[in-house]
């Protein structure tokens, strides 16, 4: 790989767009791919995503647009993921290039449905990606503040120290910062978990609880989080650091977020059919519930939170009687 | 003590009219002491404290209203103290009658200015109260939820575990969930630097600093206050508890937050004189930001954010300067 290596974006939505933006400070060209061919046309023309973010305006010179998968990764030394998790085992059957070789970096914040697994896992088990060249991009960081340059922080986990400092290095700007850290695994749960507890957070709301609960909600989240990664992954981490704590708070308390957009339909009284209808954006937080609720069979974490919400979503409970015995749960 | 002790909360603010809401679930008749005469006629005859959480209505058979101190002081076994921590010591001067054998309990989540201690230390040190005979009766919990009855959680903390199950007992009700601990002096700190935390919040929003960074502040407040509280009293508490993490939580990201509301009005260019007289009430984390920050030089504490909020208050430091240097100490 040379001193200055290539990178490729695979996704068309906010985070995949916000994370074209912030590469586009730093490299010279980047290959980005999305399915939507129209969407394409219009970046090529206007210099701006139709569908998301749309006012970042592009220098186009920088992108090579494709809607061809394997055109983006052969490009690519570097591939970064920003799919909804649901989508990424229908695009990893076009691959024909081999994957060998690419560092691959998960910024999908959410679990592949097919084998539970969070995307760096997925990678490892189904397509022998060594740990090495599997990194995870993490927040606490919604894409509509990237597109406004409103200052946020960056955590970039990789196996390897250098390949997270390289995807940092390039990913940095004056409204960007970024640390490094080798929790791969712990970052990536952190992500999924987090977006359980802001539909746990969107339904406290939606049920017409308060700030108060919310503050309580939120405190016990992170216990739990803690709980459930460590019995995933043990490593020394701190929890209350920004790509765990910090990761779910934007997300809990954000008005951005989809998956607290979800749970207070669902607070208010629609089913999840017609919640998920109601959105145009995919809530990863909905797979995820049902994912980490079957992992934690194995795990056996207290997870009353991650029970709730699965409770609510896949079991019919009905919103108002879980969430009062929950609350007898908390502290 | 009688089986069923009696109670007195003193204070006419909001805080104060939250607990005695709470406690005349339970209690027959306490004592409520407020300065304002005009504020005790108007209850006895309207059942409302006319200038806070107006909308609470009273039974005003179980208030024995006074505007002596000695008188409610006199009455009770616990002794609730609501009212901001810079006129503490000038209602202490008026006390005729002892407070041997008194419980005291702090509601009031400051530091008293003229000692720089706590207010459970201040007794302590000043009125010889053994620790067993004090107490903190701590959040998350903006009075204004009470007012509307939503559910809220609260901490209470003394060193004597009695003593907090019968205070804890007596504010309990449907809306309100109690727990104890023995951590009278971390809950209090957590309680007096949180508001400093808020008030950099505010300063944050007001700068017009995002979500993102939002959420970056609070994972970075949760690890300070952790560092700080240790230095000052170490025992195995978990900073993720509702008393320290979730308190911290909603009155950084509450509208109801008064220190966060002085915060942002500073980030918005007012000076920290025009800021205190726009406000009507008192934000505590001003005289907080004073002690913690001259205590912090015997305990030397990494402490970032409280530094930067003292040198905006009291060093005529620019908000936009200081916080831009501080983004560079935070991760």
């Amino acid at each position: 790989m040379s001193d200055t290596p290539k990178f490729a974006v695979i996704g068309g939505g906010s985070w995949a767009t916000a994370i074209a933006k912030m590469l586009c400070v730093n490299v010279d060209k980047i290959a980005w791919y999305m399915r939507n061919t129209s969407a394409i046309e219009h970046i090529k023309l206007q210099k701006h995503n139709p569908n998301y973010l749309s006012s970042v305006e592009f220098d186009t010179n920088k992108l090579l647009l494709t809607n061809d998968i394997n055109e983006a990764i052969a490009y690519a030394d570097y591939v970064i993921f920003a799919i909804p998790s649901a989508f990424l085992s229908t695009e990893l059957e076009k691959l024909t290039v081999s994957l060998e070789d690419k560092i691959i970096f998960s910024a999908i914040k959410g679990i592949v449905p097919e084998t539970s697994l969070i995307v760096g896992e997925h990678f490892h088990d189904t397509y022998n990606i060594p740990f090495d060249n599997i990194g995870v991009i993490t927040g606490p960081c919604h894409a509509e503040e990237v597109a406004l340059e409103r200052l946020s922080y960056l955590t970039i986990a990789c196996g390897s120290e250098k390949k997270a400092s390289t995807m940092a290095k390039n990913l940095n700007s004056h409204y960007i910062k970024t640390k490094i850290s080798d929790d791969i695994i712990g970052t990536e749960y952190a992500a999924m978990l987090k977006n359980i507890y802001a539909i746990a957070a969107g339904m406290a709301h939606g049920l017409g609880y308060g700030d108060n609960f919310q503050a309580l909600l939120m405190s016990n989240a992170v216990r739990e989080m803690k709980k459930f990664i460590r019995k995933v992954h043990k490593m020394k981490r701190n929890i209350n650091d920004s790509a765990y704590l910090g990761d779910l708070l934007v997300t809990g308390y954000s008005v951005f977020s989809r998956n607290r957009m979800f749970g207070n339909m669902i607070g208010k009284g629609y089913t999840v059919k017609s919640a998920m209808m109601e959105m145009s954006m995919v809530a990863e937080g909905y797979y995820a519930a049902k994912s980490a609720y079957k992992l934690n069979k194995e795990y056996k974490a207290k997870t009353p939170i991650i029970n709730a919400v699965y409770n609510i979503l896949y079991e019919g409970g009905d919103a108002k009687q879980v969430f009062k015995k929950l609350t007898d749960k908390l502290d």
